[in-house]
């Protein structure tokens, strides 16, 4: 039986996913601000986040911490004065950070301020500007082209103010130092695949390890605002990561019902690139791509840039733009399925059960094969025409554990299964005839 | 000319193979024993051999040399009072290492002690028991199948004496004190393929190598019990095989007319996997296969152990387990041909003579080419619209003799003849244009 | 807008390489003597030669120059007084460094000294005879054959002079003290393809480099006699060379309009390999292929042996030995064609000026990415449901310049063009973004 299999029979209550998502779903997220504390007040709930908040202005590596934005009201009224594009009846009606105004204007001055998306006329698009002062509103296209002529109020009631950037993180202690690295973001508004799978999946990933009889590794979990929270995170803790890491992913994007695409670290060949390799590969059903690095993409961009060259690797279903209704109003509950991202769940959590099992032995009777018969561990039921397929499990083991390869690479090259070449180290480990050289 | 025709003049003659393995063919052989130790003295017939004694309970790495096995009897009385099951009838009727015994059972208390293969009925399978006590018989399936109900006999007069296990070697000197190192077991009774064909091999293997005028390597031949022997012989010469060892071979099955399969060294691009490569790819006409190294097999296993890692290889024909005969009494002197076992000894002797030329020479004029003019090295017949082979293997030879690449790495890489460029060479050293860095 | 585009505005004029070629044609060239010195002076109306005369006698390498040929006159007269094969009618037609001989033989003492080939009856073969003396005359087999029996008085005034081997050099000064080394041979008389094609590819090349409003490379061009010519040159200046050589060709057959091929330096990975590679494969409409170094052929024998093993390639339209003209008065005016000679040094020049932008950067902010913003570098237009291209190519810049990879290994690894990776390379620089590491 496979341990994965055995552990697997935990499974999280789609039904709970949901409910969190409902909650999750109408708060106005942004890089700073009230949006991001609540959404993190509620995760707390499943995941026990300590909270980091970090001054507007703070110095961060090459970058400042920006002001913390605070929305009031946003909102349009017509020359019929009918309201509309109301920040609180659709958050992504608003560009996210933009500068308070109040004033009237023609349809064709106010039009410099409006975003919609001529191909995806019933779309909402999501537009920020973080570090460009202007302001503005998002809206299908049919509507736009609908607007007619004349006066129209403008009401953005937000302000800019000295207060701080709020990331969150949980350390789910294991026996070693040595850490798993699992960082996912907390600053679009209302979208479904590409802002709350991400959160919810590394929420409840917590609650399936923390469950874990016992754990080998570390597990470090952070959520903060994309970019220049990871660069703030690096700025203080990156000196930690480099020491601590064997593996990380940056979680987002899994709840689309599509295939998996593993984005591998820069490295490229790091623990993490042949461990979610093994799993895509051997122990899972789903299909699935790999792609080398490239530095493009979310925040693996941070903590591969060359200065810091983590193993940080992405395991995404529905690559970022890569899905049409990408930063709209279409990416919402309707597009993904909570089945699928309890599937993303299932796959990381493989993952994590194989980096646990992933060490470096020794075979401490290197010369020669060990005497089994006066340690018990004469393997399979002894016929003589035909070697077990426990006995050469063991020769694969003892021949390879030479403190170089980890159990990963010997399931690689030997083709044989990861987690059967786990419980036998487990016995030869009892009977003193490997040694852990480094896990 | 090739050399390596000229040299294959030399052949066995096929007759005198075939009356030595009518008369190795009956002796009990095992691990220990007499009949190990008549099967090294007809070997000695061919190939001086030099004994070696260990004594049972000498401690050899991780294990233990087991004591002596002495067989003066062994079969059964049928209720008829037939003699069934004699062990001088058929050496592998007895399971070898049989402890003794003198009774009266049951047929049915008797089958727990009796081995037969329901898919094969024809065949007497062949059972070891060497490190777990205890005594059985084995015959063919049909013939177990028409045993009747009643009482039998059962006489097995063996007995464990404090006695010595049998290895044996012969060295033959070359010039240098690098080592080329074959070894083959003789610890199988009455098998074909699967026991006589790899002594049988070696020793004619040897006849060839001593008539040769010269020899640059030294070679060292081993006949010795599977497993333990190797174990044995390592605990022994283990340091003298790191120092001096640069290509080995497990020499067994290789009288089977099938394709050959060279496993390749856990080094896997050493001198022996590259040569042999070659060999069989270039200078071959039977089909072949080349497998990485995989940690089952024989006694390549304990050479290839990780504190070890010799690079020891193997070439086979009908990999163990591969041909369905494999530990019957099927896999007789019908199975195999006299032949084959002949192709075989010309591979591993083509193979010899490789890596006799296989040397590192570093071109002495590195800066520019030679002025060959000078030293009447212009090869070719100075036609001038086309470069003539002899010149383009020369040219091959002084670029690429960088004190780096041996001669098989620039016959792979050029795709010349590998005896060709030897020519060459040797007209080069003639001519103080190389030098020998390693070989 | 690639810059190789805008630099190919300058283009040679195709009548005059015409000229040129019109007037070095009729010249005697050999590997010594005035038709060498002709032939420097001519181009040094193109680019300014500066000339080394090396006596005979003296010792460079492993060889020696050779005396000089001084030919005054060469001809037969057949048994009916008609003059034939005049050495000042078609130079092919005397055996290239011909001892003096004058006398008369019959027809069958004189067939030891002709040169035909039967397989191109109306060829003229190239033949030559530097180390062996001797004497001969070479003419087409239809002639060869159709000559009668009788007296033939042979003249052959030649003389072999205590004078020097001539070499020539132009240095077109970089802003750095790396160097792109280009070699061709001044030594074949009368021959189009293989002989004055690559003089003229490589002196119009001057021309275009000379007139780049600067240059980061310095550029060395050498023409020489074949094989003796490199070993001298080598002799003199190799250490200089082994210390200042970025990358390196011999330019020589790249007249005819045949697909190009790259034959690369004996490293095989050197950033001459790795440039012409990309400019072959991106940035080229012609058919190409690609070969491994082979120690046949040109200059690139000399330095790419391996005491000096230079990262010299060499890029060919119609490899040596594969037209079947090649060697013989068929390789003249009308098989080459000056349209495909003006395209060899088009593909020659975006060669160059690729590596004038081949450097290795560093990221000077390694540690997450740059705050762009700040610095006017956030690329694009800013629409957000697409990374624009110009920001990927500086993403890709950006987490690639670690100090290891240059330009052209960063543009192989991520598929983007390497023009307009340069030129946001060029943007950073002025953003103090990265630096050169080495360039």
């Amino acid at each position: 039986m496979k341990l994965s299999n055995s552990y697997s029979a935990f499974q999280e209550d789609i039904e709970e996913i949901e409910n969190y998502f409902d909650r999750l779903w109408p708060l106005l997220r942004s890089i700073t601000g009230e949006g991001v504390r609540k959404t993190h007040d509620i995760l707390s709930e499943i995941i026990p986040l300590e909270r980091m908040e970090i001054p507007s202005g703070t110095c961060v590596l090459d970058w400042e911490v920006p002001k913390e934005w605070v929305v009031r009201d946003a909102y349009i009224l017509t020359p019929d004065g009918e309201k509309i594009l109301d920040v609180w009846e659709n958050n992504l009606q608003l560009v996210n950070y933009s500068t308070p105004f109040k004033g009237t204007m023609s349809k064709s001055e106010l039009e410099n301020h409006l975003y919609s998306i001529p191909e995806l006329p019933d779309a909402i698009p999501y537009v920020t500007s973080y570090y460009k002062p202007r302001w503005g509103f998002c809206l299908p296209d049919y509507m736009r082209k609908s607007m007619k002529e004349g006066s129209y109020d403008i009401c953005i009631d937000t302000e800019f103010i000295q207060g701080s950037m709020t990331l969150s993180e949980a350390v789910l202690k294991g026996e070693s130092e040595r850490e798993v690295f699992l960082s996912t973001y907390t600053c679009h508004p209302s979208m479904a695949n590409n802002e709350l799978s991400g959160p919810l999946a590394l929420a409840f990933l917590y609650k399936r390890l923390a469950a874990l009889p016992n754990r080998r590794l570390t597990y470090r979990f952070v959520f903060l605002p994309e970019t220049i929270g990871s660069i703030a995170y690096l700025a203080y803790n990156g000196e930690h990561l480099i020491k601590t890491m064997d593996a990380g992913f940056t979680v987002t994007c899994v709840g689309l019902d599509a295939p998996f695409t593993l984005k591998k670290s820069r490295q490229g060949n790091s623990v993490v690139d042949r461990t979610a390799e093994y799993i895509l590969q051997y122990d899972n059903t789903f299909p699935y791509k790999i792609l080398e690095f490239f530095p493009s993409g979310s925040d693996e961009r941070q903590y591969c840039s060359p200065g810091y060259n983590l193993p940080v690797a992405s395991l995404i279903r529905g690559l970022y733009a890569e899905f049409p209704e990408y930063h709209t109003s279409l990416d919402n509950k309707d597009l993904i399925s909570f089945e699928a991202l309890s599937q993303s769940i299932e796959i990381y959590y493989k993952i994590c059960l194989a980096l646990e099992k992933n060490v470096i032995y020794r075979n401490v009777i290197a010369r020669g094969e060990p005497f089994l018969a006066k340690r018990n561990l004469l393997l399979g039921t002894g016929a003589q025409r035909k070697v077990e397929n426990e006995m050469i499990l063991l020769q694969w083991l003892l021949n390879f554990s030479d403190g170089k390869h980890d159990l990963i690479s010997i399931a690689n090259r030997s083709g044989q299964d990861f987690w059967l070449l786990d419980e036998i180290a487990q016995r030869c480990l009892e009977a003193d005839l490997i040694e852990i050289v480094h896990g």
